[in-house]
């Protein structure tokens, strides 16, 4: 058992508020800030569920990647099932804390993790610190490169603007969503490929029509699925037989395959 | 015991929320929807002691005057008294329910009855909902005026901008707070005096080097006052032997004279 | 071989350009407007390919749904892909007409087609003239839906936010992307589920944490991949022995399976 | 006599402008540069009675600590009582020269006075020029604070959000009006008191609710009381035999206690 | 001798003030409103030297086409031309009065009255109430048109697109300076020939390279030279016998034949 | 026969686009980057009979002062005059490339070729890098300036506020359009005379009225005039032998005296 605040100054250690984007919401966002805890979930999205879920296991704390809160409220009611997560979790004396960007892009955050599951070599940031720009292994390419992510991230279908197998020498990664003006970053860095999601249509057929640039799509939750491992190692290994965490296990990619539908 | 429901249902059939500005927060802003309530307590503006107040009273709801949110949140922490009020609040169960600017401009409403408590005769509306320009009674002057004002709200030190008796006819009456844009349309309505409250210097300067103007400062609070008498009398009225409502005993002027400090 | 006005006056007045949303740019947008039409190449997507392909064609026309110019232009030069595919094209003699939102939204448009072909009964649109209300066939379950969507659209990957089969009686769809304000409207709407491209992950979870409704991903390519055919359909019979109208070969899915890299 | 220059110079010697705000509107605003000066009125407000005062006065000049305009004019004309003070200033040759903000916040101005009369001593600013942050003497309480304040500014009644006496150590000071940004100000500086005016009454109930400050509401005109004073001073010393100054006898607080009505 | 009030109420019977532009500013703008007035100057621009003509003749009374003020004024003194202006006609006692945009566009206005000294057939509005579309008399070229422009107006030098001689049937006009949305609006509506002042370089070329329509360029000041005539002629009709009008004799096109610099 | 690349390369080593105005629109605007160029026509405004004349010349290449697209474009086909011009550009393989505010204010550019044929010595800049402020020489006079501007740009009638002659020291000058923000700059600077054009009559009047500043109207064609000469030398002498450059015989003033009509 160990105070709440010792959690969260360790995490804002590792993964300073300061690299947070200015949009972003980060920080201990609902309940109580001097709370003992004694287990504590880890998660992507903190929905009503993982709040269940927090409750039957008897944990004080859920730490999200995503902000708990992210558009201002002028109301906390049970009417919506994001007030329904927020008053069930107080009624329980549940805090949640969020690391969002600034997760992301502090050295040794989460793109970096991705950059490094990958053997990418970064050689600079795409914006502020937002996403890197990476050397590619030496004899790279659009199958090699494309075979890596597969198996790393366990993906079944990964799709991308490829036609045919090319050389790589230079590559682009923003996890999570990378549209907007980094599409065109990513152009202007001279990127051979730039894997990325939440790309829109018009975007991505951009980037096809670029001779210069591939497009390599890893969607959103695909990126972040190693997010909770790394939250859980670097808490476990500095809070064993303090705090017992555990990755949540009612989250799930919120897109699932039809044929599972039971 | 009665539903929630069934409470704010009644609040919203005499006092409609279409009768707020756009600019205010109304209706149930914390809590749950589906409550039995047996006892309730009134007050103009929420704070932690209220809640403790309702938390040792066995009270299941608040009615508020002014908004319990105002500002949109991006937290939702013990790190603020007002967070400490809302966090307080969900922890014992307790629902928060505001009534505003529809309180004070629907018929009948804080606005209208405080024009009657004063013996004026409403002719019509400053802006939109908001005030009342009103005919005053026969014979009325400024020191008749003033007087009654002091003796129907119990004020001990009333200030305005006459500097001599005079004939009165019409008055404008803002009740809480009416500077802004309110100031030039009680001019541009012609009133003999404005009677209102949270004026800044320049704007009270303004009427009062104006000829055809004066001004009776009647301060926020003061004009409030009787908000909780009106509702509790309405709610008592209506639910009688089903709900015990209470009007708040730890609220307060937040200005009190600096001779009563302890 | 016909007057181009003459193939433009017919698209019009089966898609009336003032159906087409503000933000949008459709119309004759590149070329010369007097000409004689002999052949016309029909695509999604025009880039320098389908250029190089109507020129291999001989063809005087391109027609395309995405808008050929979207952000305005300050410089008509070669310098980028997208510039080097106007400048072929004015080299080349040949003109791009596009019809984009009108052509989605007018009665018997892509949107129409696409519920059609799904077997679904349209009872209102989403927002003005965009997506449509439709109530599903008797009986209609996830896996009836999300079964026929495959099977009609030829989608291997199916993906949405169900967990478990359930019945269904009411479907929102808007074909290409329907991200931003659409998704709020779906909720409000309370449709069962919301059929849709182009949500960013943020979006989607906020769909899924909703218990009342549910999202079935239908990537932006995949519901437009109808829209060439039904426009040279409709081209075909019209102007037979006339003008030869072909679908383009060297357009495809910007985004492909890795699997398929040569 | 001297030249109105010599008299504008030395003020903005002890005053400079560019301590003014931003927003403010200082220097002469009204009437001819070159003028001989024999006798001059001082004023916290000018409006047409202090313009006939000055008339009656034979006064060639007017000097205003509120700007003589602040809204910038589309007429220059008699009918408001604004328009009235500015065509019958030039009527009669007078011209008008106001000190505000840089007359606040130089070293020496008014707030510096303000401080100095309450024996507080500053340390440090409010924000940039506004505002002083003092150190209370030691054994100061909520008390003797607030009896200090009624003794020296000669202010009746006097109020506060004070329950109970307690010890004070730090004072945020802001004269005249300091709602808005500089109330939360006062909270992150981590004064134990705020003492100002022009607050509203919501601003004034967040600063109740919080445990950390109190505030001692010094009513705008009554902090400024002392401006004319101070004024006077420095000018009569300076121009001792030259130029004659007189504080204005028909200016008042706006306000007036409604019991002096004759 | 006549009250002010008697005089600007006939020119507002005549220009009704609600046919003026949003941005305008007309009406009494400087000075007293109740006055006698024995003799008024008539002026295109008021500047410091009407006024000076102004007292000599004895003029109680300024009426100006041009706004006496446009920009407001946060200063009322005479450290700069335009507020010498002012300061001088309030020390002497005289009132300016501003027709504008409300005298060019009302119904037998200035603008009305350019077009029927040409011999133009108004047909319509060019946008809200300013400018006319006009049909020109039968025959009309474009040696015509500019030989009776030259003629009516003693225009010595006038500037046209026009390349040859053509004939003309529509002839958009619009009196002082007519850039911006106006050369838009002219194309929009087919006028054959756009007849104003006050264009950008740019403007005009672009109307130059329009095979549709040529732009005679009638300057600013030459359009409304006539302003004072008309004005002159209501106002001594009127009030013949009791108010000596006169057109002021020094104000003249601020731009001179520099063959006439003495 | 060079490379286009080292025509733009020498141009923009004279004229380093840094030098360009926010707001413009340089370089290669229209057409292929990688050609052969024999021959360039110059010319100040391109429109389609400039086009027509470059194919009739066998021109690759045609270089302006004013860029060939100002405001983006959302179309590029036949249905404007400036339409036409790009698609005929293109059809016929010509490029078009513009230097506007670069070639205005880069030392040795447009600005001081006209300062220095007007003998004046520069001594400042009036804005960032626009305009120039400059020292008359001896004796000048508003009569001997007047005098040398007719003479050395041919310009028959030359307008100015002035109304006598006077002796002249400092010039600003703004060649092109000169209104907005410059017209307040020239008084700033205490300059006795601005020389420019593109002034509205409400510009021109304010600097009339000011006692301390003449206006020289010089039109915006009469001083860029010299435009295309200055280019045609540098350009002639750098590649002799190489291109043949030509000034474009089709362009004109805008504006022709209506007496030239034919």
């Amino acid at each position: 058992m160990v105070e709440l605040k010792l959690i969260t100054d360790f995490i804002e250690s590792i993964f300073p508020p300061s690299f947070a984007e200015d949009f972003d919401n980060i920080g201990l966002l609902i309940g109580r800030q001097n709370k003992k805890i004694t287990k504590a979930i880890i998660c992507l999205d903190c929905d009503k569920n993982v709040v269940k879920e927090a409750i039957e296991e008897g944990a004080e704390l859920i730490i999200t990647h995503h902000p708990a809160i992210f558009n201002p409220l002028k109301k906390v009611t049970d009417d919506t099932d994001h007030g329904e997560m927020i008053v069930s979790a107080l009624e329980n004396g549940i805090s949640i804390y969020s690391a969002h960007t600034n997760f992301d892009s502090a050295p040794g955050g989460l793109t970096d993790s991705v950059v490094k599951e990958l053997d990418l070599i970064p050689i600079g940031n795409m914006e502020g610190e937002l996403g890197r720009l990476c050397r590619a292994p030496f004899g790279e390419t659009a199958k090699t490169l494309t075979e890596r992510i597969k198996e790393k991230f366990g993906i079944a279908n990964l799709y991308s603007t490829f036609t045919k197998n090319k050389s790589i020498e230079t590559v682009a990664v923003c996890n999570g969503g990378g549209g907007g003006s980094l599409v065109e970053t990513a152009k202007q860095l001279k990127a051979d490929v730039y894997i990325s999601g939440d790309l829109k249509h018009h975007e991505v057929s951009m980037l096809k029509i670029d001779d210069n640039i591939d497009f390599i799509e890893m969607r959103h939750y695909d990126s972040e699925i190693i997010a909770c491992e790394i939250l859980y190692k670097k808490l476990d290994e500095r809070f064993m037989g303090e705090v017992n965490f555990k990755i949540s296990k009612v989250q799930s990619n919120p897109l699932i395959d039809t044929n599972l539908i039971k």
